[in-house]
């Protein structure tokens, strides 16, 4: 096997299987080019100060950058034995320019420079994933846009509860997703920090400049502490919970697209680029896609936990327990991405049917709550008018029949105070029209929701 | 069993032990204050928009503020087959002041209820926490401060690495602490929104006046989206994390103490306070407070797990399962607030042996580093310079001395490099002076940063 | 506050609020009833060995069963400043029969004496978890059986895949409660061992004789290893991992029950009992319990997700984060216990809606598979046969139509192997009927289902 | 895109980033074996029912036996756009052997096909790990073995407790592991059962064999009911609940081989190979190994808390939500496999430092137990005892010395019953000899224990 980079005092090499185990090579890979960024930065700042002279930066550089298009054709050959994607560009680099390719690790060390490249990597996709989720949310104001005055049954407890504008229920999920990108760019100021320079937990006695390798590199911050800067890890724990959040709100909105998409509800149809058939069942359109996403939760929650049991009860600094963040990153960086494109053009190509739906509120009891209130509004207490409506509503399942189809004499008997304009109140229409109240379901306030939707995209 | 109140339609009576597994109160009572509070702020908006009369306001008002010092008193009884702190509360209203205790419910839902009881509380736990979080930071600060110069070892795998300001070591935690508190800042933003009139999910037919409620309630905002109103739990979601990665942190300093707290390193004394003995061993003096946080660490993982996979997949709006959600809050609520204080007090009050730390330096290879750099400033690579001296710590340990015990010429032969100013260099004390880079173990960073902190927490 | 019995070295008294942080009465008093009949044990082998005499002996048991007569009656009053369960009862003993009480702790340790404890406890407990499972699924053959030719929509993807019968689709449930069971009785092997006389770690000086105490709490083994002894925790792990199982079964079946009593599906309606209503919409018949028990599966995930964080990386033997073992294992019986009682409960008492899901097979495609297998049989290859009739119910759809209602002649023209046969093979009976493969739906291998589980259950 | 199978009904292409979210062939080719394997069985049995002639499964049988070739040889290319590894397989079978090939699916679905190459699957990585465990128990019963003598610190809270025999702490881990061996054992039983023959949910109508089929693929029984052996994932469930509890046994472990690695107690030594050094600090030799297994802790317990996410919930019977069911299983069996053969490595080769274990108890209160129990042998209550050795260590710490160092007057002021033999009484060879209660720590019992394990392992 390759002889260790680190040298000098073992007397025996490591078998090459405790090698492989230990090794991260074979996913650390996924940071070559933050890798690479990360050491242009580091040794430009140390020809800059003087550390190493101008020679030495240029040529190191020159050797970066060919090693940066030789990743980018997908060209370098990744070695086992040289354990991370830091000993092998090393490797690279010196085999390429010579010993001084040995210099660029001045003043520098593993453990500070996997924290750079896990920011670098983090931010970017952090950026990314906000990009999407606005996508998504231009999606949703749209399709709310258009189904403003769909009148859809609201449940609670998955039991018909109000006649709701399906619009307002699509633009329940925007404020989700409004949340979770304010999660996302709050996590991203402790993203947006350097830690180079904190060496291997200590600092270094070379007379480096962080705050230069860290505004080369785009960063806001640089950490105040270097124990801190290469032990923390919350960081990937922020992205982790935000993530977890995401996709629980994406499993709930999974779950209704998947009820609506039974034959029970048929609420909506989705295009068949988002649906798949069965090996054995012809006729299955199943809404394989929002099940997918919605199973896909339980996988980020575990990358979630993974970490926090990781670094539960480990002490400072760098332990190589650590080693253990990368993975679940990675995999819930591509969950994710992925969970929102897909997530996206799935609702855009969805098929509302209206009429399914409007069908639906006219035969229930969905609009008890107006009688209700009807009620209460001619001045019975609450608990009362409750309890009368209660009585009328047994009484239509008893007969088979619903509120609209009782006569006045019927209602009036169960009420004096019943008018009339009973039959108004009660449709699903002008219930849902009514509920005008900051936030509510009526037409004019879900216009206002959409509007302000609109802004905050801008 | 007593009636249910919401009433006329069930045939049967529930079973009382359906009843018990179902019922919330005997937990939902921790909210008492905030139903109430809730409460005012609710009838007090009606009687301001005329959905109530000014009399019937003024007496609901009344009749709260009496059950408000009764529960101030502990002196309200609460009934299982009520099945909640809101149906409890209600009840007892109309007990005290009649059949116009049932208005009060006008405009509202037990689900936007016991959203804004939750917002409620939460708010005013997190503020709490914040404040304990400072307090704690203070001690670090004033450790640290203490600190600055004493030298002890930094470890990484647990290995002595380099020699360190112990100052600098508890500033670590300091910055944990620090983001921590930011975490908390920001969730309060989500968590200071008030729900309150957004109904069972549709919002209501009641001109009812949300930003005022909230505003006599002291919210920042209100939900825009009244089905996002009673589905959201995020706000729970995000404590509970924020929380978690506390509890993460605090488990990786308990570590450090029951560590430095045994014979093996013998760092640091806990306060007979912070410890207990043995029943069986009279010697014992456990670091118990240290190990118990870092197995509260376990607990508040399992209430942010709980929460996630409750919420995972349930469609829009509010279902029952919700209901699972408060439990694990308190609990959060009152093992974070216990921690952080039982933590501040343990630091505040241990001894820390500075001979013991002293002397641990001295009598290792920690200084290796500063051999390794040394020549490497005399313009050697910094692998060759690695490698010469990792031959030096071999030689060492073959000899059982330690690298200031080898002679100049012992040492000329491993490189010509070095001259006589290399005794010096290799000092523990003047190791850790020398980093000063930004965030480094010397001094001057590590008083730069006292600063900082002290700053921070004006 | 009370002097700690623990003694002489301490200095200073501990703060009372350091006492309750640490103090575990609060929770394990529930540990009462084992506390006391471990100690009788004990103290008998105690007696029996001549470490005490027989006067001692008597005395000591005399006090104890005094104490068990008190708690039955509630009649013991616990201070926090006692810590635990286990110096609370000693304190009571030697309060009440003098200084020989304290002879009692003699060749035993808190250690030891907790775990015994527990194991105790959760045998007891685990017995009676089974026991309700057995009656769980005693409840479902019955329903089964009642419903074997029953004609339902068999889903996959939520979609209506094939008919099937009822009786077949609840049958499942009774074999995931019947590896459930297993589960529980393989765990009860490592549950029933004890660990008595392991002392604080490392056994005893004292001439004890561990399988008398084992054989008087009715133990079928003992640790033979005394730092395992104090140190596993397994057992707990083991009921908690077979309690999350369990529960995932029941969110499952919970999920069933609750899309079944929705508007939509209507395959069942829950009894009153089981279901409540709302306090703001008087129509609604919530299937709250399904629901209640769907989110206390995350609380009984949450309690093992604490527990293995708890264990995670610490040392042996015992340390004080081992005391947050009990009340996740406390909150995990109560919720099983009321979990399947509840359930079983609902499911005896629910009505089911045979005319839905007759209705429900009627029209849809659930027949196609049929279609396919009949082209197969007649030596189509399967994948052409499936594509056949996938152009079929393609056609079907475009014209609005079933198979069923499609002509011979068109049959024909997709495929001319078919023949007037075919009505009989698409009907959903036959369909059923047909499936006589092992395990399969059909009415003869339910029939066998429901012998067997029968058979298990004797 | 290549076309789907699944065929007719759909009028759009999938895109291909669709294809790509949903294709399951990147990970699930691990099954290849499996799948073959299984196939071969299946249409074997489909040969000896009729339902297939016997040229039929010829053709596919030698069809299936060179696609394993070419699979053992790598030449097997898996196209995306397939999906997954089932129609992979098919895909490449009926390019090599024509329509014919398409007979194989016969009487079977994907939904049985998967389950069952995951039990065959399962079944042998199984049994695999507990070869592994049995392997490595050896290597800690050898250990224990030599080391049964070797007199070590006994801890609790991480503070030295009682002295201890070295072989008795590493047989602790014994015991653990051959728990975790009965779970794996146990958990095979539910393994080793065939889903073969279920079909898509609800079995099937051609008269397969479904007995014939589970005995060609070694399986000892098949599932009761086609929903349940469609839709039960309980078998990798309890795989991840026994190889969590298993890693937490590791993490337990590798903890203690850190702390004992440490310059602190440096009771241990890791062999190099399983150690690494610094790439900034070359004095250090870091545990890594223990490290890294004690991180991927994590990573299973995460596993487990996925699947457990992923089916929570999720109605009968297949959803693709359960796709996700695979990567954490072979991610757990790859971390399990590697983390065993690891740490038998690891303990095996390290060497043990007796004379610092035996220095360690020579300086500290260890023995303070001994005295504790000597006054309590002559008959002063135990907890009177207790107090006076608190006091007497008390006087050591005061006067800086250890209890073997006080006289007899001075031990007689404390209590008159003390004698001249408690010299012997108190030395930590002596205290752990006598410690001959039944699975304690005095040499004989280690003995036992060892023989008994050697049983055990035969």
């Amino acid at each position: 096997m390759t002889k260790k980079l680190w040298g000098g005092r073992f007397q025996k090499s490591a078998e090459e299987w405790v090698d492989e185990f230990g090794a991260s090579i074979s996913f650390d890979q996924e940071l070559v080019f933050e890798d690479i960024e990360g050491s242009i930065a580091h040794v430009t700042m140390l020809g800059e100060t003087g550390i190493l002279t101008k020679e030495e930066m240029d040529q190191i550089k020159s050797g970066l950058e060919v090693l940066k298009k030789k990743a980018e054709a997908g060209e370098i050959e990744y070695a086992t034995s040289l354990e991370d994607i830091h000993l092998n560009l090393e490797k690279a680099l010196i085999d390429s320019i010579g010993p001084v390719g040995g210099k660029l690790h001045t003043g520098r060390s593993r453990n500070d420079q996997v924290a750079t490249d896990m920011h670098l990597y983090l931010k970017k996709q952090v950026k990314e994933i906000i990009g999407l989720i606005s996508q998504f949310q231009s999606v949703l104001v749209e399709k709310a846009d258009q189904h403003k005055e769909t009148i859809a049954p609201g449940y609670t407890h998955l039991q018909r509860a109000q006649p709701i504008s399906f619009g307002h229920h699509l633009m329940t999920y925007f404020w989700m997703l409004q949340r979770d990108k304010e999660r996302y760019q709050e996590a991203l100021k402790r993203i947006d920090v350097s830690p180079l320079g904190a060496g291997a937990l200590a600092g270094t006695t070379f007379p480096i400049d962080r705050k230069r390798s860290a505004e080369l590199l785009g960063f806001s911050a640089v950490y105040q502490n270097s124990m801190d800067a290469v032990s923390d890890r919350d960081f990937i724990l922020e992205f982790l919970s935000a993530s977890s959040i995401l996709m629980m709100h994406m499993s709930r909105f999974a779950e209704e697209i998947i009820l609506w998409s039974s034959q029970e509800f048929r609420f909506v149809e989705m295009d068949d680029t988002f649906s798949t058939g069965s090996s054995i069942m012809p006729q299955k359109k199943n809404p394989d896609m929002a099940e997918l996403i919605r199973g896909k939760t339980g996988r980020v929650y575990g990358n979630l936990f993974s970490l926090l049991t990781i670094l539960k009860g480990i002490p400072l600094a760098y332990n190589k327990d650590m080693q253990e963040d990368k993975e679940g990153m990675f995999d819930t960086v591509h969950t994710v991405l992925g969970s929102l494109k897909i997530f996206s053009g799935m609702v855009d190509t969805m098929t509302v049917n209206e009429a399914r739906m409007k069908d639906a509120v006219q035969n229930d009891f969905s609009n008890a709550t107006e009688l209700a209130d009807y009620l209460a509004a001619k001045g019975i207490p609450f608990r009362e008018a409750h309890e009368i409506t209660g009585k009328l509503v047994f009484t239509c399942i008893q007969k088979g029949c619903f509120l609209l189809d009782l006569s006045l004499e019927e209602l009036k008997e169960a009420s004096s105070v019943i008018e009339e304009d009973i039959y108004g109140v009660l449709s699903p229409y002008e219930a849902v029209k009514r509920r005008k109240s900051l936030g509510g379901t009526g037409f004019d306030q879900v216009e206002n929701q959409i509007n302000a939707a609109k802004e905050l995209l801008k």
